[in-house]
């Protein structure tokens, strides 16, 4: 008999080890103008200004920087237990994480899914200010709310049908004939809220924030340029193919993958359908026919394991990036060159 | 026992009689840039550029204005006949709706809901072209989809409850000690689907589409500028108080109200609390603390029966716009004064 | 022989008296951004983010609010000198202003025009900080410059003709067959350096700034709408008729008015005509139709004579408000009624 | 004596050869939404919404794409023969041009500037209809009126020393110990009416029209993404470190390189002062630190002389791409390979 699935509700909070809180605390609070609710010379936790719960975003300092975990809230209390025999039916490592463990957040239980990834499900949460309707406290790129996760596997195939079995339905691929270079899935009604690139894995690709419109996303670039610190800048901003939407990508002071993402679109209807691009469109990933940088195929940070540490990586036989080396116009690159950088 | 609810997915499409349909053309088509898919003498069928239906509003001519129907998409099959015999088990009208009595749309059942509304819930449907990333075809206010309805009805507190039953969750509400003024409540994880102005009803107070951005909203609004033709102009542009979007109402050329609209927040946790507005606060209609005219309190769509006949107005006691009558700046308006206008 | 007038390059400065600095400090600085470049107990030097100059705005503390100067600058030093002897021949009252007199601005010359508003020409001043591109240091509305003054006199004809002596070009009116009501005139290559607004006078109706898109004139009101002292907002947002900028109106704890403004057009041609809107054009001051506050038309900044006593006010026989009464819906208004506002 | 030179009002008119009038017209009008005012099978006047003259662009069928003229309002009739005399005086080629030699432009004097480039002076112009609030006009980008030409030329200094001859004053340079590398120069007080980027010359670079706000440039790149015709995107949107304006440069289907340009900033004081920017600084053309993509520096449109022939080119010495070959990570680029491109 089958193991139900959780009911997800959607990508809600995500936890990064950092080296330097005072310098990740200037990127993403002063630069960037995540709200930090609270904080102390260990921890900062950052929220967007239309999200209710603590926070949606964690900086712990470490010696290494990396992924700690990604969480998914789950609609009833009985669904972190359902989220628990799910992964344990399939044999695969799970811990309860009593509740607090986290500031802000309730009994949850941790997983590590089978391409390696830290995920974590809860149910309670803490209920922060309300403070949507507080412009004056607005700064930077205004970030709304937290939006999606994209992490970095060798087999995208298998993670699109793993999170298939866990509820989670598809807006967009990038595929061929032979096989799905990266896949957006969701619970929540928006293009996704995880998202599978194919390249060397387990590591995050990126984590993205909702920010109300266009021009925000271009004001965080004048900040950046104005602080002659714009190496922090890695590609874009851009329209997207896939998900249609207006999007930023960021590198912050570890290297962690920030994306500042809006006007994508509903997917909630029952016969949504998934819109599949050719790996050869050059408007796949940036509408405009815009180069994808080489970094932004290539690099991602470490995953950590529930014991904390880092997970070897597993590399892709063919990625999207020699597929589409063409219309990329970065030459022939071999697999053996990628598999170095 | 009880009967179980529809599982209502959100609000989908509507259908207003319009008396001259050249002329609401070019309101809705040539000034507003919404899509006519497909028309012909008798009907318009119009959708966003973001919408996957066939349509999301339908325009048909008539002698007499008035809102036909409001239409929910249903998440099954099954659920048209669970909408029926909810219906049908309070011993409301309902009406079996052939597939394609409505260009586009399957199987469906009509209702009248408690409150004298036209109510219709469908699952099948029938796809239109992906337009979402055609920005060759965009113009005017560049509407993406169909966002809410909201309506008039004297017992906000009834139909609150009615749609709780309905397994639609609360958002937002303006109120005081006494009662319930409006409530705004969804399905999707948005602000609302249906709003309850209280006032004399049945009447249709406005359907919204969503907009992608605050800019399109003023194009719409130097659009009618341009042609002279500002009286379309009711209300806004502006901020609101309740959901945070960023407004703006118009009147169509037979008076039906269409709100533009964007920004609003997610509202999907399980946990999302009611943020209820006290009716004396001069934020809460428009947060920048204008005046809301006494035509958008007073003027709505007759609504017509399931047999095509107007509805009979029933007037509530009190209404929002004599209660707060000091901070709207209306000087005293009695109720009589109200009721005959 | 005719005495040359000076060369007046643009509206550069002004000094508005204030009663409590601390709280106009909250209103300029704190909520809308404007850069508080130098400031102690007893004055502010304000400046937009795109100046060159030490500062555009002189906020200094007085017994009672009101005007102190309208600023000019020339275009060489011998133009302050000119202008001296321009106001001299014609019997109007001239001071010699040494250099330091307001922190930042050279030599000066200040006169009473022949409508009793205290007008002051430069050319020298020190030049302050390059802040074009510290995006870091942008808040509030973000102001960019000075752009323009507004002026309430009785006789615009009369205003306009010894402005027009003095080198200003007309970019539009409000007029009738009767008399003119408004006139819009410059001297840098934009819609104007000053109005004058057929009222009583002399009082000043605003001094504008320039924003740089229309999304700061929304975050302005947003944010104060967020403070709850949405007070300030008298009128507006919305796209002007005369010159097509999109406007805010907001008035400081004083009572001053303040416009922020965007998007008007180049009138830097040879040929550049003069635009004649009719006093009946319900879009001429708001393109949308949206009606004008009486306060818009009522109410001013009291102006101090070069000796610093307020000017006694002088009243029109006729003006805008009453002749447009009813497309502004206000009913019927007496003069008298008018005089005694 | 020397000859006085013209006074100069701005950059008014240009004229391209294009090879297929169809396909241009395509992407012009079109795709980017400027105004074709008149048109036959041999020519196309366009212009930007708020212009007050008949046009601003004539592309004009031929048989080989190229630069006809780069056109100058002068503020008198007799700034015509002061043109022709300053010219004629240096022992450069002149041409009187008899009125309606260009539809809508009356008498003109075309020369040949020392650097080998087809200029016209003319004052008399036919007024266009005024479409600056016809919005339900506005296509595309939304053009509002032109604003500066750019020309690739070998000698930055020499051309801006004569340009600052005929009363250009200097906004921004990129230079380092050793020389200049580009220049920014106007008469009208924008950050330029002529800029002068080093290279192979004389060729025109680009010429730029002015848009009200960033979205309409986002905008022009989405219609171009959608008609998959994105080729024409060559390099941004971004914003500029020098002009601090956000930009995006775009090639019609000859090549002819168009800036959309928008929020540069006010020159117009009498001690305005230039900007220095080193040629090392990464900001200095996208302030957010994005390369140059090659194609910018090396291709251009060839200029045609006075009798229609092109003009042979003149190649640099030295050119900021290769000075600053590091920063835009293209390698080590020779002036040999240079010259091939």
């Amino acid at each position: 008999m089958p193991v139900p699935a959780p009911d997800v509700v959607r990508a809600a909070d995500a936890e990064l080890v950092v080296t330097d809180l005072a310098r990740s605390r200037w990127f993403w609070v002063d630069a960037l103008g995540f709200e930090a609710i609270e904080e102390d010379d260990e921890v900062i936790y950052l929220r967007g200004y239309e999200e209710f719960l603590h926070h949606s975003l964690v900086l712990r300092k470490g010696p290494e920087a990396g992924l700690r975990r990604l969480s998914y809230r789950v609609r009833t209390p009985e669904d972190v237990q359902r989220a628990k025999d799910f992964f344990a039916a399939k044999g695969l490592p799970t811990q309860d994480v009593p509740a607090g463990t986290t500031r802000g957040i309730g009994e949850a239980v941790r997983v590590e899914d089978p391409f390696g990834f830290p995920v974590e499900f809860f149910h309670h949460a803490e209920q922060g200010p309300r403070h949507v309707q507080r412009y004056d406290l607005r700064r930077g790129a205004e970030p709304s709310r937290i939006d999606h996760f994209n992490v970095l596997t060798p087999d995208v195939q298998a993670a699109h049908d793993f999170y298939a079995e866990l509820g989670f339905r598809t807006s967009e691929t990038i595929e061929d004939a032979d096989q799905i270079y990266a896949a957006w899935m969701f619970r929540k009604p928006t293009v996704h809220d995880i998202a599978f690139t194919g390249g060397a894995g387990p590591r995050l690709h990126h984590i993205a924030f909702f920010v109300p419109e266009s021009h925000q996303i271009l004001r965080a670039c004048d900040i950046l340029g104005s602080t002659a610190d714009h190496g922090h800048i890695e590609r874009g901003p851009g329209r997207h193919g896939v998900s249609n939407a207006f999007y930023l990508y960021l590198r912050d002071p570890d290297g962690h993958r920030l994306e500042l993402y809006t006007s994508d679109y509903y997917t909630g209807d029952p016969d949504h359908q998934t819109y599949r691009w050719d790996v050869q469109d050059p408007r796949r990933r940036d509408f405009w026919g815009h180069d994808v940088v080489p970094s932004w195929y290539r690099e991602g940070s470490t995953a950590l394991g529930l014991d904390g540490a880092p997970k070897a990586l597993v590399h892709p036989p063919v990625s999207e990036e020699t597929v589409h080396v063409g219309a990329d116009g970065l030459g022939v690159v071999t697999e053996a060159e990628l598999q170095r950088s």
